[in-house]
């Protein structure tokens, strides 16, 4: 999407350069660092450290590692070693193992010597499919959005909640829960967006808000508590989120806070939708409160706030007293209950395991 | 309660120095700061700017401020100003006109000649009055934990969640939800608190946070994302908040963001109580969703955060991108259907019209 008035992805190759390059998305807002990432280990910690973030662009990130691993030591023990450095930075993103699973069923078989080329095509083929995908979400939540358009009087913005950054910075390109957004604006259906600032990283102050003004779409920042008091003075139509991983029966899993403003949209007769590629769709939980692991994180992302300082630099406050300790889970489960539908590439569907099959019976009966 | 081995109450009449001294608490918990409050106009700024905050203290502080007005101006005009200047700090907390209300009422009648040193004696009384209502809050409320500690397996911690700092730093002492958490460590049932950090002005974290290290009380900061999920797992055995304005039905106003937590204690089964004083009870409003005003602060206490820099000194950062405008509501309703019970001065009444009627019939009947 747009970057002033240049059109970026979130990850690409720069042929010339010979390097995989990505935007680090650490210093958004307030600063535009686009960095090379040499050897593995970069890209380990790109993931780990959340240079880049998103279950999608995890996955492409995770793609790419491989490619790098494979153009230094294409060995079958090289690429072992790659992809489980690769798999342990991040444990909740399913995106992650699908695109290990993926790069290492192609490679194996392969001859030592084919391995980096044809790893650097796939990676290049997870990033075009993922824009595709991400398009086709924005095609069919656009005519949620529009169908919300049309009971409203003419020009009255449609009035969109979101939780954290599932925008094209947590994809390729387009994004999950964006998509549907973008789609509306360039189909000239006025929007509005809340953005939750999405503690304790606040992704949706640092980058969706970022994203927002980039496109020029109207928007105001909330904090995560003011959500269900929108809902409640009805003055949200929708709610749309994205997820890390969503069950085989439609519980999802997302940023940590999006149960709550579930529970606020189903207690408000608000719509919740959830947009997500279907990578994102772990087929072997049939119960995702009770089976997605939650990433636990460090406590100094509660402790601590990172903005632009007075004298316009990066830093970190704390906030707590010294001697306060911090519990910091990173993702919630919403059940399924309260999902009024998932936005997938090929269509909405219900929150539920036949929802889900219907769309895709090709997955679900493996 | 205790600053280190000190006590103090959050207001307080100097009376070698004639002066009234508040805890300044915008400064903590990094800083321990001490002023006094000269003139009308700095009792009216300590209010609107949040040196001093929460519904109790703020009642306090604007009895305080009459009785400063009276010492300067004792007329009849000068009581009217002095009222009108310091209603109109904040609209939210009834207390404030609750407080005003009863010094003006006992004021009016009086020579002029008496009034500075009434006005001076009835603050004292309204202070030692919220000492004991929030004293005997604790002492009810510690009833609730009792029996939760009974269920549990011997040495097992009784874990609540709080909201916002109803702390003794938000009443003249012991605080409201806090009380029967101070209330249940003086009776050595072990107590695990999580803290939620309460943006957008971290309330939490700043204040209540400060006030479980200094009096040793085992706690967790967390996000105020992070409830939910704690709930669902069955981390979370009880929920306690204040409230700055109860409705005749038992709605209840409070921080922005305790709706969301009433909702998560719902779906999960979790009791959620919710301690107050009776001065904050609204006999006039019959219908808190509907008729309780929210007031909607600066947009820059969402934009920017206040925390310790890397310096040591208190600083603000940042979060959003420039063009960002925030949306700002402070507080939120909490329908009476997802409140276990109210803990009050006489008793837990159950959160309806019959259940506050119950335990104060003579304003009821008003």
């Amino acid at each position: 999407m747009k970057v002033g008035d240049t059109h970026y992805r979130s990850i690409w190759r720069d042929a010339g350069a010979g390097q995989t390059k990505i935007i680090d998305q650490r210093w958004l807002p307030h600063e535009f660092r686009v960095v090379p990432l040499e050897g593995v280990e970069a890209f380990a910690t790109a993931i780990r450290d959340m240079w880049v973030r998103g279950a999608p662009l995890i996955g492409a990130t995770a793609a790419y590692g491989v490619a790098e691993a494979m153009a230094g030591d294409a060995s079958d023990a090289g690429l072992d070693a790659a992809c489980a450095r690769l798999l342990e930075t991040r444990p909740t993103a399913v995106n992650l193992s699908w695109a290990l699973d993926r790069m290492r069923a192609l490679l194996t078989p392969l001859p030592e010597a084919d391995r980096a080329e044809v790893a650097l095509r796939e990676a290049a083929a997870v990033c075009d499919e993922d824009v595709e995908i991400n398009r086709m979400i924005g095609v069919h939540g656009l005519e949620i959005i529009r169908r919300i358009a049309a009971g409203k009087p003419a020009g009255e913005p449609v009035r969109v909640l979101t939780h954290c950054n599932a925008g094209w910075l947590a994809t390729v390109d387009w994004g999950t829960a964006t998509s549907p957004i973008y789609h509306a604006t360039e189909a000239g259906i006025p929007v509005h967006v809340f953005v939750d600032e999405t503690r304790p990283r606040n992704q949706g102050a640092l980058l969706t808000a970022w994203e927002m003004v980039g496109h020029g779409v109207s928007h105001d920042l909330i904090v995560d508590n003011a959500g269900g008091h929108l809902m409640q003075q009805g003055e949200v139509d929708v709610v749309i989120t994205g997820t890390d991983r969503t069950a085989a029966n439609g519980d999802v899993c997302n940023k940590i806070g999006t149960y709550l403003k579930a529970l606020a949209a189903h207690d408000n007769g608000v719509p919740f939708y959830v947009a997500l590629p279907s990578p994102t769709i772990d087929w072997t939980i049939l119960d995702g409160v009770r089976d997605i692991p939650i990433e636990e994180r460090d406590a100094e992302e509660v402790t601590h706030v990172q903005g632009k300082g007075p004298d316009g630099a990066t830093g970190l406050v704390q906030i707590s007293p010294d001697a306060t300790p911090a519990r910091n889970p990173a993702f919630d489960v919403t059940p399924a209950r309260l999902v009024t539908g998932l936005i997938t590439e090929r269509g909405v569907a219900e929150a539920s395991v036949e929802g889900l099959a219907a769309l895709f019976p090709e997955r679900a009966a493996a």
